[in-house]
């Protein structure tokens, strides 16, 4: 229905029909996915899909577009990335910045308190693209978040239980989750002597260390910051620190911030996601990082960043560094939706879903094993010409019996064309009709891989074809 | 990653949290989709989506939005309908009206001569749109197109079969597709008589017969359009005509028809389609419908629409009537975006997904069955106190083993509580787990319908409820 009204095309076109000069190009920042990539892509999101529906998640979609003023004030300085819709009458718009913001938008709006979901779809931001590494302007979010009042730390140690599962499962490589809690940075802070005024300043300035030396981040503190240097120093030393329960404990000793209400509470929660972490048998791969800092001003407690290792084959590779999944607990957010302010307790995660196609993409080209783009059984082949009618008729059983099946789209192939094709777009059998095969009743099934011939009764042939494409 | 740029978020709002006016809905035309809702458009997209790849469909994706230019004079007076976005330096880009569209400059660009996809995405119109009949500004459209140069209606007739493949898997109805071809078409009215250059005026008044009856589109025709009457009332009798072989038979024996060189050209495709189609068997649910016009400037061949038909127990339900799918050959669109105009051809189809979804709503609505919205297998409950730790074990355990789990994040529920939140979400088993299967090494298995409960080795726990939940 919905193509008929390319009506114009030609009308307008008419005459030198061929000669336009069309720019033939995605938007900056954008790309087309073709088959080998949507295959990957498929297969990426299964496994992340199996995951959140393993951890019993429900699915919500909402539209690409928000209105503008759902979006303002949300993003701080980085809202100039949003892409506006133009005005042409109506509501101003805004393409979605996130999921996060429209989940929040959700709640409220449906009054929902209680809801464990997960969303995967496109979020668009007017950044400079660094297509290599895998940024684009479009690109995947793939989010799973739960919403409502629970027992503390429960929820949040199975979204790190989550993330670890993802990890594992893709095989792109050993990874470190590190964990924070909001909390106790912010007593790391009062009790080293940082103004309150400062604290999401120095927060901004820690979350550098990933990337920067300790000696420029503190003299970002001292200089531009304005902080005392022993003030930094104080806080230099607690930011190396990381590692597991032993810390924790170590921390819960501390004289000062074991004095500090926040430091306190964050360090106990801590210690408890810690116990839950390990009977799921995953703190091998979690730690406790002083330096973990992330967008403090939206996270309320835990927050957590998944982080490949650097591995020797793909050290000097682009993508081959930084984090590949990351979220926190955010207990406000929906409130500010809300008219009465009621709040909705959140946790939830992201999976840096654009990285890690990039990842997959590099592996499967380097191992240079062929992805198969198509799930087709079976090729339905003729030896003679003028057999189109039975290849016909033979494929539409096939079909009828859920068999995924092709043919050539000619009169009269040659067989030598038609195995080639199979063989090329990696189908694993060929279904051979030839005369004598008709007279006999039976099929020729060919195993392309083998070379195998085997005549099968053509009423056992879906069968057959299902029972031997088992695995695929 | 992404989330940590809500930053700003509470110190805009910081002061008054939650006294905020925020105009809590999504933009005129859209929704959200709420777990129900999704789970029906999944169960839906996974049925279409079988069907494409049983018939060996590769996928693709396109950006949501393309350079303005890409879509510009494409669609006619629709142009209006497009949704731009705002000017913010840069490139001028819209929202993609359609899949056919990027499909076309898709394969002018990657030089693609022959392909056969698989495209399901949303796509934007700024519409009046009928929301209460499925119809909206954002919807999905879904579509299967081949391309490349093959012998003749041997593809054809695939996109006819698939579309009847869907239609009956979906089983939303009794349907009929109806056929035509566009060289028919223009043959008829050259032997009405109909000069050349009111072909496309004649052919729209000709596509309204469905919905209105013949004597208001002949005054069309007579008044508005200056037809001769007599020339409409040939046009009249050709119109009235729908049928099968035999239909295109007597055309073909028509001495007027059968001295014009498009329209016997055309029927003997028809016929050679037919024959194919025979092969199919599924000519009961096809007819060779004469008023089938569709958009006739874009399609060079057959054209095709599905329609459901009336039913007694849907009669006034509005989302019963109308089009379904629809398609035809479009061999020179590719060919306008190729800089030496270089043809593909191509045939296509797209399935009225969001009028699906409308119908499998509503029937799931009337027929009160309900909707799992999660595929979770098995609750893990406590039947004591102090088990929180005994139920994380438990969980991690069959979360490893690949099983769907979920537990209340609460540290000491209520047994009762527990049963009742598996009979609500629908999940099939509870394991549950006390003092006394602690010391056994067993887990109580509880079948939620029947209330049987067995006891089963802990390590067997995830074989058998494999084993019990096979069907799910």
């Amino acid at each position: 229905v919905e193509v008929a009204k390319l009506l114009e095309l030609k009308a307008v076109l008419g005459e030198d029909e061929g000669k336009q000069k069309f720019v033939l190009k995605t938007p900056k920042g954008t790309r087309d996915y073709n088959p080998t990539q949507m295959a990957i892509r498929e297969k990426v999101f299964s496994t992340i899909i199996g995951c959140f529906k393993r951890h019993g998640a429900e699915v919500i979609d909402t539209p690409v577009f928000e209105l503008k003023e759902t979006l303002m004030g949300k993003y701080g300085e980085d809202s100039k990335l949003i892409y506006d819709l133009k005005d042409q009458g109506g509501e101003l718009l805004s393409l979605r910045y996130d999921l996060t913001v429209p989940f929040a938008r959700y709640l409220a709006m449906n009054k929902i308190t209680n809801i464990k979901r997960y969303h995967i779809a496109k979020v668009y931001r007017r950044d400079n693209p660094a297509m290599t590494k895998g940024r684009y302007r479009e690109f995947y979010q793939c989010d799973f978040d739960m919403a409502g009042q629970y027992d503390p730390m429960i929820p949040d140690a199975e979204c790190l239980k989550i993330v670890h599962e993802i990890l594992i499962t893709l095989n792109i490589g050993d990874f470190l989750i590190k964990v924070n809690d909001r909390r106790i940075l912010d007593g790391m802070f009062a009790v080293c002597g940082v103004p309150e005024s400062k604290f999401r300043a120095i927060c901004s300035a820690v979350d550098k260390l990933d990337k920067t030396p300790w000696e420029e981040v503190k003299s970002e503190m001292v200089g531009e910051k304005g902080l005392a240097p022993e003030v930094a120093d104080h806080i230099g030393k607690y930011v190396q620190l990381h590692g597991g329960m032993g810390l924790i404990e170590q921390l819960l000793q501390d004289p000062k911030l074991s004095e500090n209400k926040q430091a306190r509470e964050g360090l106990g929660e801590i210690k408890l996601l810690f116990e839950y972490l390990t009977l799921f048998g995953i703190t091998n791969q979690i730690s406790f990082d002083l330096s973990l800092a992330r967008g403090l001003d939206y996270y309320t407690g835990v927050i957590f960043e998944a982080v490949l290792k650097q591995q020797n084959d793909i050290q000097e590779d682009p993508v081959g560094v930084g984090s590949v999944a990351a979220g926190g607990r955010y207990d406000g957010l929906v409130g500010m939706f809300d008219p009465k302010g009621r709040k909705v307790p959140c946790v939830g995660l992201s999976i840096g879903i654009e990285r890690i196609f990039s990842i997959v993409e590099q592996k499967m080209e380097a191992s240079e094993e062929k992805i198969r783009t198509t799930e087709t059984q079976v090729l339905v082949a003729s030896a003679q010409k003028k057999l189109l009618e039975e290849r016909l008729k033979l494929i539409s059983e096939l079909w009828d019996s859920g068999i995924k099946a092709e043919m050539l789209y000619k009169k009269n192939p040659k067989l030598l064309n038609q195995l080639q094709y199979a063989e090329e777009t990696g189908i694993p059998l060929v279904a051979i009709i030839g005369e004598q095969e008709l007279k006999d009743g039976v099929v020729k099934l060919r195993n392309v891989a083998t070379r195998e011939e085997m005549d099968i009764r053509r009423e056992d042939m879906a069968e057959e074809i299902k029972k031997r494409t088992l695995q695929s």
